[in-house]
């Protein structure tokens, strides 16, 4: 930042004469025995004697700070409060060997504060910040979003969000995907409308994508592989743990496949690299969050349907052979099996009943009644959707009549089937029900910055004014 | 991929007896000499003689491929169209010194086919889609979108707006920017309502997202800088070559500013870098769409309306001093006597009246008829808008009081600056406009994969069975 004199009115209660760059806190250990300026907020003041205790804290992590009685910044930080905005001066110390905090951030070093600005004040919090005494339940956290935000355990929720969704991104552009925008508003329910937000488009009714999979095929047609990180909603009228209306889908489609079984190669590859780098770039947070990442092995196991329910029953006695889909019950039983004979905490089922599933999944050639579409589970709950995709365009048709489907709603989507597209599939998951899952969160809501549900979008609903829209 | 047996029961009509690895197209360079395998699209056929030429083309490019009269595919070749998806085989050729095109992709080597499997069957094109014979109006175009997408120059429009988002994306994390998800699903209209979609939410209203800005705000008050890419919705009206009603907005926010000129220089590395990378990684695609990149000198030329104003009556003789805003033509004279003067195809132009911008907007201490708000111009239009924001609480609820706004329907954003907030100031722009400046194209359109706009959604909505949506 620039050492020009501040066009700013509202600069605090006290001025320096001329400005020293600013140096980031993490950045604080390369610069011992000199004078620094450092800007930031205020996240504990502690009084000791006639002498005033500070942690600040920057966007690259914190330091302890100490305002001695004879410091000229003395009066001032009699008046400072947790989470004011400050620019300040001091000296960095080497801690003395009995002070010093190996396992913290900048713990064998201390700032001598000489001069404080207040950028801005701020109001005593309403609630305990602080690290250990942060206790606040979901509901309180989402009615004080933007001051929960600041919090060290939601900030190493994003982090590790971000790096999910980066590395889906890193990984699949380092395997020649193509990234492409999906469309928020469609013109059609495409797959049946129970579930879909309707818009009010101009004087026509547009709704909400549900999923950009009609979009990311077409695109598969003309790029190859093709991947999107975009939002999906659904009109779900339940307010369960595992449930919002808008979340982050990460899509993926490729061309040219052998079989599903590239699919699932890809997916489980994706899904490998994701995990080796939260590995490698959030150790801090996972340990801050208290959880553990699930094992992949060499090579994820991989059962249909009917071999799962095969193993439930020779396992544990349940019969659930011949049920058209794994319930969660069996979901759990089913990793826990794996888990004792593999060591994996990941399994992939696949081979679902055709008609049970939406109509562009590829039916088993020999056995046309089960489909091969595929789930990835994880510690007892599915992780990830996939599968081959119906290529050839009669084949769609049939499917799109025996579904009941309006070929008129999806006629680009079709179009794109009319010319050549070859044997090709994907998979898709949502960026913060993963988040919630590595995590072992117990909500989603916790793995969303803005969580909106049937109840809440940002505030509660219940009697908002935004039923009365303003003109 | 895997070399076992298909299960594939529309294999088309030749079948390998096992499969060799693919080779992708851009490396068939490397297999002089060598059988390969092939798979991807038949670009363009060419019969000559008895002999069959095609171009095959993969995500990684093309290659021609001759099928001799003796050869074992010479039977299938005879029915294979445009656009058919195959898997081929055969030998990598150097061509004769007189027959190699320097020029083109794999221009020094041939492939003689021995094999042809067709993967998928293509119909009779609807119009040609070579590269010099493509010739289709824009509405032609987005009527048969999935086909369109498979021209080069579709695909090089949409390889240099990834380039753009992808920049934007590393420049920012390489300047410790945080990246959050916007909502896209919003509780109230914030600053007034007239061009913003309305959602049945349930039994309420709710309402697309018109711009991240306050919640850019609100995640820069915890995480100091931070970004989104994200869609925004526009409900305007006007069915213009610049307008959509769904677009990609790549916004920026960041706190500890010393004035709003730290906002400009940080907007103004982002589009460095930006342009840096398109030159770096997209020559073929500048070449193929005839076009070259604008020149942002050292330093961007930086006026106040005020001054631009007078710029432009002591150039031209044409009196604007005193409008609150430059107008279309006024920012035409303005590039154009900029770039004269300076070389500059930018000008950054600051100081607008506070009262013609949103209540957010900083006044300029000194003056507070005028704020600090930004535009950066090109070649005669605004890319991009930005500047310091109100960080005082006082102030802020000043402004929404005089801007006539009900602060409870912006408590989260209100609630943010209770606490403690520096200094700060973000900037934003659309993708798809970027994309259209950047390769100067006629209209937006061509700069979104699926453009949304009052007449269309995918299909044009006259008519459209939309309006009366299935249960």
């Amino acid at each position: 930042m620039h050492q020009t004199p501040r066009d700013d009115f509202c600069r605090g209660v006290w001025y320096f004469i001329g400005y020293m760059e600013r140096i980031l806190i993490g950045k604080l250990g390369e610069h011992v025995g000199e004078t620094v300026s450092i800007s930031g907020w205020v996240d504990v003041r502690r009084d000791q004697g006639k002498m005033v205790f500070f942690d600040f804290r920057d966007r690259s992590g914190k330091v302890q700070g100490v305002v001695l009685p004879a410091s000229p910044a003395i009066e001032v930080a009699k008046d400072i409060r947790n989470e004011y905005a400050v620019r300040v001066e001091g000296v960095v110390n080497k801690r003395p060997e009995k002070n010093v905090q190996a396992d913290r951030q900048n713990g064998d070093i201390e700032l001598e504060v000489t001069a404080i600005e207040v950028l801005a004040k701020a109001e005593p919090l309403p609630f305990d910040m602080s690290v250990s005494g942060f206790n606040l339940d979901l509901t309180a956290q989402l009615d004080h979003r933007a001051l929960v935000l600041r919090h060290p355990r939601l900030q190493a929720i994003f982090k590790v969000q971000n790096v999910i969704i980066d590395s889906f991104r890193e990984y699949l552009k380092s395997q020649d995907f193509f990234e492409f925008q999906a469309p928020a508003i469609t013109p059609a329910v495409a797959e049946g409308g129970a579930e879909v937000f309707e818009v009010n488009y101009f004087d026509k009714k547009a709704y909400l994508s549900q999923s950009p999979q009609l979009y990311k095929q077409i695109v598969m047609t003309a790029f190859e592989r093709v991947f999107s990180v975009n939002k999906i909603f659904r009109a779900e009228p339940s307010a369960t743990t595992r449930h919002l209306t808008e979340v982050v889908s990460l899509d993926a489609e490729l061309a040219f496949i052998d079989s599903w079984k590239d699919v699932r190669d890809v997916s489980e590859e994706t899904v490998r690299y994701i995990l080796k780098e939260i590995e490698k770039r959030c150790a801090t947070e996972l340990s801050l969050l208290g959880t553990k990442l699930p094992v992949m092995i060499e090579k994820t196991p991989t059962l249909s349907l009917t071999e799962a329910q095969e193993k439930i029953f020779a396992k544990n006695g349940r019969d659930v052979r011949g049920e058209k889909d794994l319930n969660p019950e069996d979901e759990r039983e089913l990793c826990a099996i794996i888990k004792e004979e593999t060591g994996s905490d990941f399994v992939y089922v696949y081979g679902y009943p055709t008609r049970k599933k939406p109509f562009y999944v590829y039916p088993n050639p020999e056995n046309p009644e089960f489909n091969e579409g595929m789930d990835l589970l994880c510690r007892g709950v599915e992780w990830l959707s996939g599968g081959r995709r119906i290529n050839n365009y009669d084949q769609l048709m049939t499917h799109v009549k025996e579904w009941g489907m309006d070929p008129e709603k999806i006629s680009m989507f079709l179009e794109a089937f009319k010319y050549g597209v070859p044997p090709e599939g994907g998979f898709a998951f949502g960026a913060e029900r993963m988040t919630m899952q590595i995590l072992e969160l117990k909500n989603v809501r916790e793995a969303s910055m803005f969580p909106r549900d049937m109840n809440r979008i940002d505030q509660l609903l219940t009697g908002h004014p935004s039923e009365t829209p303003e003109k």
